[in-house]
């Protein structure tokens, strides 16, 4: 009902009648309009989740590894912002609501970047610092590319060129010297 | 007029009012209302050009006018968002519409960090790389500290200690080992 009504459109009503059901059974389950809308974008923002995830927690150098979990994470935003508009649509108004989803959101993916950072101090390939504090700042200075927020920017030509010197920059800030 | 009224509510004929002037003379100068309320927000965004500028050019070490720099510059853009909110709106607003204006200001703010950025390679203090692209990853990687659309955010109490974060991070990935 998102997709097809999108976020201000689509009712409590709309999701009962596809289903066949009371609006009431709806309710049962979601208190109001809006907890459904959240849970919808929760599912539809966890379905990154494993593949980040596996990348976060792969072999192999850590530096490799944060460059393909950013590029990755990119690339979702990108692709979700283009082919699902409606629920990216629905997804922005919970971000700029400051919603628990988007938080929780946030939350994940701070926690995966921290993996990353952990196991790269680990292995003596990142210089010692509050593994974190810095997974907070790489997903801040990384903002351009996954805020929703950017999406209207994201098919500029000049975004990859971009990503790439914020990454390098970041990278080398990490890196033991 | 744009403080008194905000952007969507001044009108030309407000200004040429308050000058005491036809509305066309204010037309001979300025060929749309887009125009002038262009006109007024760069002036506005120019008010921290000099001091800016002053630290970009200044002696010392590159990474101590690097962090003061972006510093003032974040520390000017909330006191702007604070007390001058109708300005703030309508700077948003041509930010939002890719206005000239907003690019030519951030073209001013990236050739000032590429400023900094040169000056810390030629007295070997940050490592050699192409200095005009690591303004740009620089004024990229600290948009939600100076980009008007994290304005809502920029009295958080945690800002403080997530610009620390970032800034700390680039600094070490600039820096010559």
């Amino acid at each position: 009902m998102l997709r097809r009504y999108g976020p201000a459109k689509a009712t409590v009503v709309d999701v009962a009648r596809a289903l066949g059901v009371s609006h009431g059974s709806v309710y049962r389950h979601f208190r109001s309009k809006t907890a459904l809308r959240e849970a919808v974008t929760e599912r539809w923002l966890d379905q990154e989740h494993d593949s980040l995830s596996r990348i976060a927690r792969a072999k192999g150098p850590a530096a490799d590894r944060l460059e393909d979990w950013l590029l990755t994470l990119f690339a979702a935003k990108r692709r979700k912002a283009g082919v699902d508009p409606e629920l990216f649509a629905t997804y922005l108004a919970l971000a700029t609501e400051n919603s628990e989803i988007a938080a929780r959101h946030v939350e994940t993916m701070v926690g995966q970047l921290t993996t990353i950072v952990e196991s790269g101090i680990a292995s003596g390939e990142f210089t010692m610092r509050d593994a974190r504090v810095t997974g907070r700042a790489l997903w801040d200075a990384t903002a351009q590319f996954h805020d929703p927020v950017y999406a209207p920017r994201w098919s500029d030509p000049d975004m990859d060129p971009a990503f790439a010197a914020v990454c390098e920059l970041l990278l080398d800030g990490l890196r033991a010297r």
